[in-house]
């Protein structure tokens, strides 16, 4: 299938144009970004920071307007990542959306909408069918789903495993990576040697989009999951790798065994579907010392989470650390993990 | 009064040479550290890291061994500051004290016995008094009498203006500096664009330090107070300053502005004893990206902490952000405050 | 005498509004920016980054926009100091100046003209009354001046007591700080934990304008030093402080000593006339691991520079580590410096 | 061949136990340390600080002490690779050698001596016949050879196409990672957003390995390279890879095009046998803001290095950057280079 990639030019564009090479089933075709880089070359138009080379070929591509017919005038993709910034994100996936094709987006302009999915592919896969109703009630051949936060990803992948233990409140502090603010981001003067403790939005759209991806699917809409959830967000001098202290009640008190065990049997439909990107999505490490950011944020390529210190808890119940990859796990491989969900499921 | 400082070229002794300049009560009299510094000058013997240049004379004086008698041989001091480690500090201490020094340590040793005092100058100057039972049930001429880990500091004077309002439960999420190890302390290679989710015995100190310097002096003995307290700490990439994000629940349900009255109410018997290292504790900020660590870490010469983002918490009741400079707050600068408040109520 | 600073709410502009709190001969009454800031309060306007707290008072005042007739509606100034990028600094500058006012830049632009100082103060004061003939020239009632480029400076500053020696070759090769970079700067996931070996234009600056910051003034123009020099500039992850390692050949072959004895006893017009800002302008230090930046920067207030690892060079014939507090040294204090010399030498 | 490597716990030990992992021709057998050490499983005796994960079956391995005895007693090795600390690395190494090992040793010990190889298999394989002379000399069945110190590595790489060109002088200013160090290495205190202007040794090391590595073997020693050599060595908080700022005097004058068409078709001796860790060692880059530490370092799995900025020189002749991965360039992946050029030539 062939790919466009509305965004190219910035860091997680860049994340997906590395991703996609060598792809068994999405091959890219179309780089699109905003009008200032449209017509030059992407090796001109992009700031290249991945830390693996451009791939071959895709520094003479054409960069395209993020518009319909720029993007039909340089290729005939079948679907589309966006990765556009939230400012201007919202109306060209519709745009895309109502011009019949897939988009697969990871702004957060969209996430919320009753109709949209909202997808991390280990957790609530069925929700795709979502896009069904969708189609019919905005008329539309394409659709529109969507990935969460990259810190939600991580926090909603290491509490699936515990839904079965009635998961009833969730604190969560993080310490996200300098890459979670993309690029530029973050001015140095302010990262260097510090701390910021904030970061716009966060902490709403933690709270508020775990309840949808751990909500049920009635056949029409997601039912939120019923769940108190409390969330800090601070900004750490780490290159990649958001770091979270979680601390949840489980009201069937399960051991700490029993705990670990959840998360190490936990595989999800991707591996069982034999998705290329699918990997074991939880690790648990016994060191009292891990996860830290840059010796673990590169497990399975990017796309395992790492879990350590599972203590009992004297408020809630239990407490651990969660690390994930916030660029590949939290962007740009989870986009691709949960379209090439939707090709397994027929959806695309 | 005259003071020597055992365990001076370390981190923690240099911050104290530096703060004794000029101090209007004491004056540095014999520097001590271990057998490998005595007899060489102390200009040699410390690795001076101290932001400030050594105050002059200083850098001529021999250093002592950390004993009675070597400490004797250089001078007659009056009180005896320790920021031994703690692999030492604990006998080294009771010799002073039994020799009739009163020791102000630094070192987690003493800190939990039961005649021994832990103390916070504006949160707990009653408990001083405890030093009178442990000298007579000691049978020493001296005593000893200790600061809280550098983490404990900065979070009671925090949650002590809070106690009003029937504190019950405290959750805490510390991202704490460097210098928080001493020196030499975590090697580059481990910390350099890192966070390390582990701090040997810290999570500990917090919880159970936090419940006897919040306890009632029943005239004998300390009742730790009831309340549940749930730590996770973690080392950040910062120089000085921990930041600590921190949940309560306060049982008598105050408005926000009621919680932030009563930080900026907050005095302590330091300013009103007029004490001259005494500052106003605590300053809370309104905006939304603050206290951070390098910003906000010496208002008041290091000895204010810095609070921020106070909020509503959906599952305990109130959240905020907490810094403390760690060295001088959280131990040489605290350590004189002490000193000042025992001299002031006569205890030495 | 009242000051206008243009460009008030970036980095230097804040150095500037904090170091005139209190001065002496400097008040600060119009504080002006962009368009984008002209009309808001001070405290709306700037992202506030300096370590100290904003001067109380100035964060009320409002922004006028960076032309004559908003400052002129705002006050009635007597000095400008312009600290605007370089893109529009060369026009915003000319336009003060041809009004009447001295202009005292910080840009670039107007640097190497022949007809403009281009000034440290302790180096070349006698450059100053170069600003007589640019009046003549160019029929203004005011003037502009300029100070050099951060990384100049030290060098200079450094280089300025070493000609007595014959100085003919200059290599340098440096480790510039963040805040070089102004604010935002150099983005974070480009400069943490990474060395970038370019910094635009700014190798260019350090081989002209030493030439004419060490040349003679003839009585009309400045004929250039004959000296050759090579720089190598790169940016490193730290907060202020510009390291340079320098290698020289003094024709003279002065021994070691005599070169620590020719900085040691340089001062400079500036301590001489007693003014202000004058600090003894170079401290060397013996310690073969210093100077440091994060150490070493803020010597006398930031304005002295820091030597240090004096060794014979088997290539050339001396080399050294200097160190300077760029924002500081290398800007704001700079400014403030020269403009002091102006009203000392009566040319304001 | 069956590998022993000394002092395998520190961190140039575990870049060899990683490196090794599936090599073609070299099997680790033997993990030897400090006493300290000794009788432990390797899991337990080694901080593992390498970014992959310890090989599987590694960490249960027993660890011997350094010497010949409790080596034979865990089994018979073929080959030593040395990483000792230099304190103790010259009895040892003798040890090994005296008792019939070829020893390949990454400490400084015996580099300088008239009969031991200090090898660049690219740049000098031709002196790796000088063990004949040692072993007939010391009357050993075993011999030592050495690796260059890790910022003379990638110097000399760079330098040695230039030979040709007739290369008379060289100045360098390195800016060093925090691994070169080794672990604990520096203190994070002093590293963390500073540059630290000096490093033990290493200006000395540099300024005399070159000359051996660019000599002339005359079948019986090595005559140094006539060149003169000038280096000043800086710590940066960089993870890996050192960064050079270089210039040199090439008294042919090449043309810029010409230096880079030497350095693009150097191969070396090791692409033409063939060995298994052969890369292409030197890559130039175009872009004027490379190499960079974090981006460039693990060119070529870390053995090629990365220069950049070719420039003229106003005072010696040609100036550039240079970078190279200093753990594996610089020490663990030469060591195994060398050996595999050692086994190529039969002197194995």
């Amino acid at each position: 299938m062939k790919v466009a990639i509305l965004g190219a030019t910035g860091m997680v564009g860049q994340y997906l144009v590395s991703l996609l090479q060598g792809h068994p089933w999405f091959e890219t075709e179309v780089l699109a970004a905003s009008d200032r880089s449209a017509g030059k070359k992407y090796r001109e138009a992009a700031h290249w920071i991945h830390p693996s080379q451009m791939p071959s070929g895709i520094g003479e591509m054409e960069v395209a307007n993020s518009d319909v017919k720029s993007v039909e005038e340089l290729g005939s993709p079948d679907i589309i990542f966006s990765c556009l910034p939230s400012d201007i994100a919202g109306g060209v996936e519709e745009e895309f959306a109502s011009a019949g094709y897939p988009v697969f987006s990871k702004a957060a302009n969209h996430r919320l909408e009753e109709d949209v999915p909202l997808i991390i592919p280990e957790v609530n896969p069925s929700h795709a069918t979502l896009v069904d109703f969708q189609k019919e009630k905005r008329g539309w051949q394409g659709f529109i789903t969507t990935d969460p936060n990259c810190s939600t990803t991580q926090l909603v992948l290491s509490l699936f495993p515990l839904v079965q233990f009635d998961l009833s409140k969730v604190m969560v502090t993080t310490m996200q990576a300098l890459s979670g603010a993309g690029y530029p981001g973050v001015p140095s003067l302010d990262a260097n040697a510090n701390v910021i403790p904030f970061i716009s939005k966060e902490e709403e759209k933690l709270e508020s989009e775990t309840l949808k991806l751990l909500g049920e699917f009635d056949g029409e809409k997601i039912i939120p999951a019923e769940l108190k959830l409390s969330a800090t967000c601070t900004r750490v001098p780490v290159q990649h790798g958001h770091l979270e202290s979680v601390t949840v009640s489980l009201e069937a008190k399960p051991s700490l065994e029993e705990v670990k065990e959840a998360w190490a049997s936990f595989e999800g439909e991707p591996l069982k579907l034999g998705l290329p990107s699918a990997v074991k999505p939880i690790r648990y490490r016994e060191e009292n010392d891990r996860p830290q950011p840059r010796l673990d944020c590169d497990e399975g390529n990017g796309m395992t989470i790492v879990l350590g210190r599972l203590r009992m808890d004297p408020i809630l119940d239990y407490k651990y650390l969660c690390l994930g990859h916030n660029v590949v796990r939290g962007a740009a491989g989870e986009g691709i993990l949960q379209a090439e969900l939707f090709k397994a499921k027929g959806l695309i």
